[in-house]
């Protein structure tokens, strides 16, 4: 048996029928199945059938094991626009064969291919952005993005998915949140696991995005498994979302209230469980700039203060404190002087849920008599981008930052929130 | 009417009768009940009947209402003693009524006066370590903290409760946690709201404690409010405890896991879940010795890479990382270097749930050829201050970081996590 011949796998009375690709590891057979999943199986103890010799041609860049033919798909007039963009990731990567590990190596297009899930659902307009595993997302990489984003919706796409590293999505999507007013669906998603391992999450994730891309909902959005089931995605607005786990597939969560929505991967529907931004309610419009000279700073105790040198000079600052929103009072002079020359700086706090009040104590009320600027309830990761964004967009930066823009405000659940 | 005064308040069908505290604000009445309870009562629509006049004595640094002959409390051969340790922070503090800010200035003697509560379950000892806000925490305290919890214990204490600030009480957790081994248990407690504010938590947090010390688990814990209501106290490990909430009163919780046990309040009963080190297992020892110079840096899109130039000469930096543990790939050269020069790197991830694995991905491999070590799934706080340990203790600090020395690294939930 080769990789491209089909096959028929039995092990431990299961039986998988499909189309046999090449595997990162000698311990697991991967077969493409019917409906487009990659299942792994266990070497060890599989009986396998070879059905048919060489009925996909597999080679280093193409190992989908998908007919080329499957690509042409034909426009639909009854069926919504939806644009894929790509920017790399897992969900669009496969595995590297030389080194074992998962290389971003496919575009919009390949996904299609790769997903055929995601054929009559829509049409699809493909492009790429970028091409680069999500720890290596840069602010200008943001601008490109929202700029393809704009392009996609000015030439008549009905929603936006782009396909995005899980790593820095959260980050991602905040940037956009903030750049872009839009009349459509913006949604993010990606996987947790690459598209040969029996887990992966990639076709349930890619076909609930584009059904949320077709819903009402016309906000920037991050839609991922709900759970470790193939049940239902959530729809995290995102300005609140947070990768919370490492490896899981339900990694994704809203901190500190229910998910927007969610989609239903069996039934297809997608609801939602508080208001949100209609389709069309916003005209189309972008503000790209960012003010990239704004650093992240995460406070623990014995930190040295030099860290704050690295700032001097810097347009902001957001400080990620302890508790309602402290450092150690010794660092406060300096920031004050930081402040004094210039810098923007921001609290928040490293418990992630609630909100930021320097009123309560002696040292947050020091802090804000020193001009720190409370962040609210704001995420850290999403007030870093939201600085860099108020610093080139707003005219008050400090009433930017305490207003929320793009929903990265809570509202008080309780009153002495 | 006046503070001192005894009164009878009454507002909207509830009625409080006890001692008038004088309160931060005008638009409160704080009233101490006859349980230890103070309880807030808004001013507006109360009506006050003085029942008896300046019963006892109020000053700026004496406003508990106790009865100072209160604190003569004798000793009882048939209970436990259990030794009350003060370093500050919310339970161990009242308001300043210069300001209205919370300051730290009672030692245990004084919580043991303003929680009548504590009296008769335990004889106690009171010892102030420190006097500051937690904020304010250094790694130098860490170790006169363990020092006077290992005197305490070799002295006869059945069990030693600590009452600091929650800004960082997880820091100091993980620190005695690593610094001892003891055959009694340490138990951590502190406050969300002070003890002027009807929803405070110190009565019920304080009275937990005790009781979780004079328990069978001899390991240091974190025993906080498991819920918003008075009605369970959870029992973390040191360890894996995290500050999740800048104000709730649940704000503890065990990443990752459910709390190691809790105590019902109104029982008094202590329960567990899993497996605890057992009350004498251990012999008492003690290491507190910590190389303080140790960074943790918070990679986020668009970090200035001078942070790394801090780090130069240090003996140990923690990274929190992405995902599974990545950082932008052009940083990993320069974090080559460190390690060339001798800093020891240990990554760990900002999801804060799940394990590290940095040989998946071309970015974490590369990571692991530069030489950085994985921190497994300890927890990024609890890494920085481990490190600190395991540099100045462990004879091999790569295999100790691998290593749970302390409940710190989680049995893997599943295979391939």
């Amino acid at each position: 048996m080769n990789p491209g011949d089909r096959v028929r796998v039995d092990r431990a009375d299961r039986t998988y029928e499909g189309v046999l690709l090449p595997s990162s590891t000698d311990d697991n057979l991967v077969v493409k199945l019917e409906g487009g999943y990659n299942v792994g199986v266990d070497r060890d103890g599989a009986d396998v059938d070879v059905l048919a010799e060489d009925v996909y041609e597999i080679d280093g860049t193409d190992s989908t094991g998908a007919d080329e033919a499957g690509s042409e798909i034909e426009f639909d007039d009854d069926l919504p626009t939806i644009s894929l963009i790509s920017t790399g990731g897992t969900i669009a990567s496969t595995v590297d064969y030389r080194t074992g590990a998962v290389t971003a190596q496919f575009d919009a297009e390949d996904v299609l291919r790769a997903v055929p899930d995601l054929a009559g659902r829509a049409n699809y307009r493909g492009r790429v952005v970028a091409n680069i595993l999500s720890e290596n997302m840069e602010p200008p990489i943001w601008q490109d993005l929202a700029e393809a984003v704009h392009e996609e919706i000015a030439a008549g796409a009905d929603g936006v998915v782009v396909m995005h590293g899980t790593d820095t999505m959260q980050y991602s999507a905040s940037a956009l949140s903030f750049m872009l007013e839009t009349p459509v669906p913006i949604v993010f998603t990606g996987s947790q696991r690459s598209a040969d391992r029996p887990s992966s999450d990639n076709v349930m994730n890619a076909v609930s995005a584009v059904e949320a891309a077709k819903s009402d909902c016309a906000e920037v959005l991050v839609c991922m498994h709900a759970s470790e089931s193939d049940d239902v995605c959530a729809l995290h607005r995102g300005t609140r979302v947070r990768k919370n786990h490492t490896s899981r597939r339900d990694a994704f969560e809203t901190v500190g209230a229910e998910p927007l929505g969610e989609v239903d991967y069996e039934t297809e529907t997608v609801s939602f469980r508080r208001d949100y931004q209609q389709r069309d309610a916003a005209e189309l419009s972008i503000e790209p700039t960012l003010e990239s000279d704004v650093e992240l700073l995460k406070f623990t105790p014995g930190m040295d203060p030099q860290f704050l040198d690295v700032v001097e000079g810097s347009e902001g600052l957001i400080i990620e404190g302890t508790g309602l929103g402290h450092v150690h009072t010794d660092l406060i002079p300096r920031i004050e002087e930081l402040i004094e020359d210039g810098t923007t700086v921001v609290m928040t706090s490293q418990c992630l849920e609630g909100r930021v009040c320097d009123r309560v104590y002696d040292t947050g009320r020091d802090l804000l008599e020193a001009g720190v600027i409370e962040g609210e309830d704001t995420l850290p990761g999403t007030a870093k981008v939201k600085l860099m964004w108020a610093l080139a967009n707003a005219e008050d930066v400090e009433a930017a930052m305490g207003t929320s823009l793009a929903g990265e405000i809570q509202e008080r659940s309780v009153p002495w929130e």
